[in-house]
């Protein structure tokens, strides 16, 4: 079958991954992805064929898979996380229509928003943005639009790649973005690690995340104005429960 | 134990629930929910006592699952989607300090801005905001400028509870409120019964959205300039890839 599975794995575990993930990676022939996503499922299939890419060429990525899909085989692409939020799904879909006669199937899997948002409590209880600090493929411009733009609709903000070594600085920056709209005492939260060995947490102001050092393993939240620090679980009420 | 695990089970097909979200169910000794999704999942616990309480109430449904936890009793209390996302983890949490012995435990599941994208194919590929319509906890000017921030950053959106009896043309208020910043022509879509029998998709424009007739079971994907409808898909690029 000319067949390609987009496939979200989750933040990592092998608990995290549904049986419609599974599924599709048992149907695989060639398993491929990024070596870090390809590690986290190689235990469950020690004798499957893999390819694995460094993190950038993304579309060379997704050629090759279709490629193999034409010539035959049935492919799973993994992503970490869902395969739709800066995952592998849109880069292969398109490249789709110089493959017509390959199938693709895009199965969900929970993005770190939802998965270190659990760790937290309930970080995007009510309306929120996800919006990544990683200027590889976006002006810097378009992402302080966005922060601005999400600070002054009170969202909920989930931030993706906050850091890397050559933007060690990206996320001081974001939060003075946000420091415009939003209160110093707004409470705020990362987790490092989602679902994996060494996972740690921490909820804090705005204030004190704007002088934290995160790596790019780490996803960020900050709270919008309804945002408060229960018991050390980050939460964000519902609209205004007073009303219920 | 005194615990409670607050339970995301994906859109409603059994593959769609994580092995972590099926041990959490296996553990509990009560299955706790809105009767929609109580149903969803009794066929893998025929024999488990329930109890499931109308959609609102929400607070009273917490409180009684804290209140069985603290007897002694372990507990699941079952979101559809992410437990996190709209879900039942924020008003949880929010009665934890009344119920200090009572461990909390949230499991992450697929929320309907990822099980629905993926439908769609990477609607929500780049920065996105999810929004709901619904305005029984919001008021609707709260909403209104949230949808317009939304536009005014050109992020995709997604809208949960575009319609509902009480709220027949909320989705058509929304276009018009995204049709000042958004053109006509942005590429849109829709998928009802995500996940379950009957799921139906549409790839349209903003404009024919707004004329468009929508159920509670329906979630709205708006999409960004960039966001293009290629064989059939609708698919936002990651920022911009000429750039690669």
């Amino acid at each position: 079958m000319n067949k390609v599975y987009v496939v979200g794995i989750g933040p990592g575990g092998a608990d995290q991954i549904t049986p419609r993930a599974r599924e599709a990676m048992n149907r695989a022939e060639v398993l491929c992805g990024y070596t870090v996503y390809i590690d986290l499922v190689r235990p469950l299939y020690p004798d499957k064929e893999v390819f694995t890419t460094p993190m950038t060429r993304e579309r060379e990525r997704c050629r090759r898979c279709l490629e193999l899909a034409r010539s035959g085989r049935t492919v799973a692409m993994l992503c970490s996380g869902d395969a739709g939020v800066y995952g592998m799904a849109g880069p292969l879909l398109q490249l789709c229509p110089e493959f017509p006669e390959v199938e693709v199937e895009v199965v969900p899997g929970a993005t770190a928003a939802l998965s270190g948002g659990a760790v937290l409590g309930a970080p995007l209880m009510h309306d929120f943005c996800v919006i990544s600090l990683s200027d590889l493929l976006t002006p810097w411009e378009t992402i302080e639009t966005r922060l601005l733009c999400a600070a002054r609709g009170d969202f909920s903000i989930c931030l993706y790649n906050p850091s890397s070594k050559k933007r060690a600085d990206y996320l001081r920056r974001a939060c003075d973005i946000l420091l415009r709209e939003k209160a110093p005492g707004t409470v705020c939260g990362w987790v490092r690690n989602i679902g994996r060995e060494g996972q740690e947490r921490r909820v804090l102001t705005l204030a004190e995340l704007r002088e934290e050092t995160v790596d790019m393993f780490t996803t960020v939240f900050i709270g919008s104005s309804a945002t408060r620090e229960i018991n050390g679980w980050m939460v964000t009420p519902r609209g205004y429960e007073a009303k219920e």
